[in-house]
């Protein structure tokens, strides 16, 4: 495309001045992402979180909503995103022995995709379940968040490499 | 304390119901709290980004003001954080070979530390980045996203341990 | 369906866990919904309100103002509703003896009801009533706020039965 | 006092015209209000949800969440509302015969009340249940949802009479 | 029509209470709308942002964000708007001797118009420059913010007359 | 200052970088700020107004309040904006012959001035009102806005030249 900036990033205009690139004629179709993520914590922390599912504690509950709602408001956060209808979100947290893997999969049928959705998702989760354990862990990480799979639009199904 | 869950997450009461902890009687204090992360990118959007940086291109200007609005944002995403009067943000982004390096600061003085907003400014800013080069890259990967640093507060200096 | 939760509440899965439920597949159709409740007010601040109407007071205004601007925020207030493109929005206000009576009307064209947004229509609006009166009236009492009737959508007409 | 409305409403001027009262020069003093309601269902949906509480479901932890969340965007829901630091928000749902009861305690240390706060608490715990539960029960009704009680400031301790 | 008031604006009903008109009915067609507005800065602002440009510094990218936000937010700004589905923005900022000069086109395929998106987007960019601008120049000025061009809907192509 | 950018904008680092200045060592003071402006209308939409005002519509109520959140939501909107508790806003709108004049005052007591907040309050009021009248008169113009009055913080006050 002529009008785009040298770098090829489509959200700049060939000056470099950043811009909401325009999806009107883009066809509404149904679209996933799903999206991964972990929070690597410490064995304690790993503990309590086991522990808290047995008395049916909130602490996971907290991390899971964090992310369905931080998928909606991914428009607010990313500042050249375009509002999106988001259809259906599910957050999977697994503890595992070095933390909590969390999976996020988000559906829409919008014109377009749905990645930057499912990341915020997983990020969200991640900062609600970092702020549950901090003062028991307060060296958490989040490590590993990337976009695992994407259907729908012009690219249909794509699947990350490695 | 007594009122505590089991788990001794302060945010669970001793029933597991999620709440947000009084911070009422706590002192006005300034306080600091460093985060930092890591995008991982092809050396195709690496090479984009540098000559981004040329042509004044917004690419880096938006991942940091992303940031910047994403951590006035903590205590709408992180559903137990408390409202906290955030008086100064700033968001180092460094194009190293392998990536961009976020490193925010962030400062206040207010009755409750900020690591969930250096937390939240990170992973906002990689989410603004990763909008940005999603086109050349959709496999970008964040890592390593941590508290460095804190200061004030009952606690004093805190600095992660490895 | 089997991917429920024993319950039976279509937002949570099979393992109890919160979902935005997957509406991606459903028609968009024209769907209304009206929703209504009372706000109980002293006899000093029923008086108050009569007359503010005379001298065009903003009082009501707020009040109808609060909630249509609440029907827009559903989304961000109740978990795990989907985002949802409201085109219609009334707010009836009705100084009663006893207090004021709401009713709002809410409409779309989309994938899903509009009931959690006229419910939210009612319930902001009276928020922002008892705001305006509180400092006559610190016993305001908000009842009886329920859905009325819907329409659209496969449910097609429904009524409350009482 | 000489600048307000006839009505006596404070959040008018003499005009009738909406404002937001200043408070700039109020002390700032800990502040905690109580507020309850009810949210009145089948004795299906009391079931599903008193089932809900042993398979660790997140159906009254969505409730939970959403009166917290609630409660920091009082300002954005209450036109009138001044954005106040929240310091401590307790949400206590009890599952009765006849539904589910809402208790919220808000704290703050700040230049006004928190008794909107309270209320819009309570408001939005009641929103997330129904639409929990409205697939099940599709005539939920909110009722009876009040100021409690009151500390602090000017007024000190103040309990409603009925 | 029967149902407006008498003073012709569609946003009040027929006793002058405020509404949001029902668009349901309205068709999807894409739509534009072109906003210009003008700040006037001193000389020696201007030559700091001249100056901005060139070692890449972010304040025209901050005023450029801004607007494209702005945009993005104008349903919660203005209270009868509908949200709507914005699908592109274009914000053009040019020093020029007496300030910056700012043009914004906003996009979608919705059922009503964009221009009060297009012109949010101006005033938010105006507000971004401003805050960056203020320690140099406190008597800016923000003037000649108006709709220049819509196409789209029943209408079809508006241009302004003078 | 050793550590700001050539330019002498405050809110950019030495390298040009976007940042929110750190004001969490200056002092709580009370403070505040006026902003005016105006919007220029067509006699027919002056009329309606005018006449607006007699039956109590809503028409300049919603322009208020939309000034009125729009000043709150300021640190939303303006990116290096400070999270700032506003303490209280008049919005005065006076229907003249050319339109209706705006003018706002807000004060707080905190670190750091409201002259945003009276301008993004001046300018919502303006984006309320155009959309009220934009079906009698899409060709509306905002001009003339602008800070007027400051007082506070260590400037103490503030009157512009001219």
């Amino acid at each position: 495309m002529s009008d785009t900036h040298p770098s090829g990033f489509p959200h700049l205009d060939p000056s470099g001045a950043a811009r909401m690139v325009d999806v009107s004629a883009k066809e509404v179709t149904a679209r996933t992402a799903v999206a991964t993520g972990r929070v690597l914590l410490s064995p304690e922390a790993v503990t309590a979180l086991r522990e808290g599912e047995v008395p049916k504690g909130d602490a996971l509950a907290v991390a899971r909503i964090a992310g369905i709602q931080g998928a909606k408001r991914t428009p607010d956060l990313v500042p050249l995103c375009h509002p999106i209808a988001v259809h259906g979100v599910d957050v999977a947290l697994t503890v595992v022995d070095s933390g909590v893997d969390i999976r996020a999969t988000v559906r829409t049928a919008d014109r377009t995709g749905v990645e930057m959705e499912a990341l915020t998702c997983v990020m969200t989760a991640a900062l609600g379940l970092i702020d549950m354990v901090k003062a028991l862990d307060p060296e958490a990480v989040v490590t590993d968040v990337r976009v695992e799979e994407k259907t729908g639009g012009r690219t249909g199904h794509w699947r990350r490499s490695g």
